[in-house]
């Protein structure tokens, strides 16, 4: 089953591509590999939410930053997908590669992996085992326009 | 026109190529692929601002950390001209491939997208189109030597 | 002499591999190159030591720091080595491409270059000229389970 297939029977479905916002592009096909631009969770290209992450002292709960973190991953298959041409480009992907998930952290907060597992699951639900991919899951002090999370996607094309 | 003469077209020209201070080295090619290390706004060797970046809070404004970002890039484009044999190697790029760039953000800064323009629409200015990229801007708590911004390429050569 | 002999000959053994602890692996190989996850300075699966990094408002020296770097590097080689096939896998790496070294840093700490030389001047006692690597060193608000410092590797392989 391609990746779009599943992301219907996921009840899924890709977003519009996020437009970058200035000389940059949102994905770059080299060779086998695609980079995207760090994704932001934004919806209708607005932040439902911002600030920093905590359990007690964040602005945004772990929870709901995991939800933002799969809202970013899905932003990511859009741009990967227009990369490749759009309208299903995205089957001609063979392998996520890496994942980096920065999480806008609010001192103390130490749990960055359950929240890029949002973007980790996602991807394993939509390509399986060839989902599965090397990460990297970082506290940062503060990222573009107040997000939370922010997730950049390595992936490789036939 | 090649990277080279656009540079100079511009009014610019590439420095000397930051060594580096412990062991690693500037750039490495793999394949089609230069990855730089971090560069830091270094100009001869030292950096004329520190601190972290922000509106009001901050020690530098995001004005002054996106010509920053600018004078890293160009430090980037010589540590490539000198990964690829130097005196022209530059021209050897026929795509910037990702740009990752960190600021280090005083509190509440949110417009790391902005600073890091500096260093896209160098990109930009030098190799038109191929100099498009993905790109991700991060927020963090502090750089090397106090520096504002950071910023590390990947390029794809012919 | 091979990588691994190298290890022994410095008294060094690979640790076991760390494991995931969500969906994601330890290393992924992409055509001549493999990515691995952000290695923390695990041992026998726990860390030893938790906090930020600093001079003096630090929980953490930056010489105990170095050698978590070194710790976790190490892991990085392990997990390279498991994705190869294990048993000397590692021997297959002709080329150590790139590190990131996040260093979770206290407000003005600004040396994550000397940290993240614990990392550096490993791979280069292992690999020797092919060690050398370009590299990022970026002082970040928190990392996963209160880590000092997390790195990721990108190496090439024949």
């Amino acid at each position: 089953m391609g990746a779009l297939d599943r992301l219907a029977e996921l009840g899924l479905q890709l977003p519009p591509a996020p437009q970058p916002v200035a000389s940059y592009v949102t994905a770059v096909r080299t060779g086998d590999l695609v980079f995207t631009s760090g994704q932001l969770p934004l919806v209708d290209g607005a932040l439902g939410v911002t600030g920093l992450v905590g359990e007690r002292d964040g602005d945004v709960s772990p929870a709901t930053a995991k939800e933002l973190a799969r809202t970013a991953a899905l932003n990511g298959l859009a741009v990967i997908d227009a990369a490749l041409g759009g309208s299903g480009g995205l089957d001609a992907v063979v392998r996520v590669v890496k994942v980096t998930g920065f999480v806008a952290s609010a001192p103390g907060f130490t749990g960055q992996p359950g929240v890029v597992n949002g973007t980790s699951d996602l991807l394993v639900d939509v390509f399986g085992e060839a989902g599965r991919h090397a990460r990297s899951a970082v506290g940062v002090a503060e990222l573009p326009l107040g997000s939370p999370v922010e997730v950049e996607l390595v992936v490789e094309v036939a």
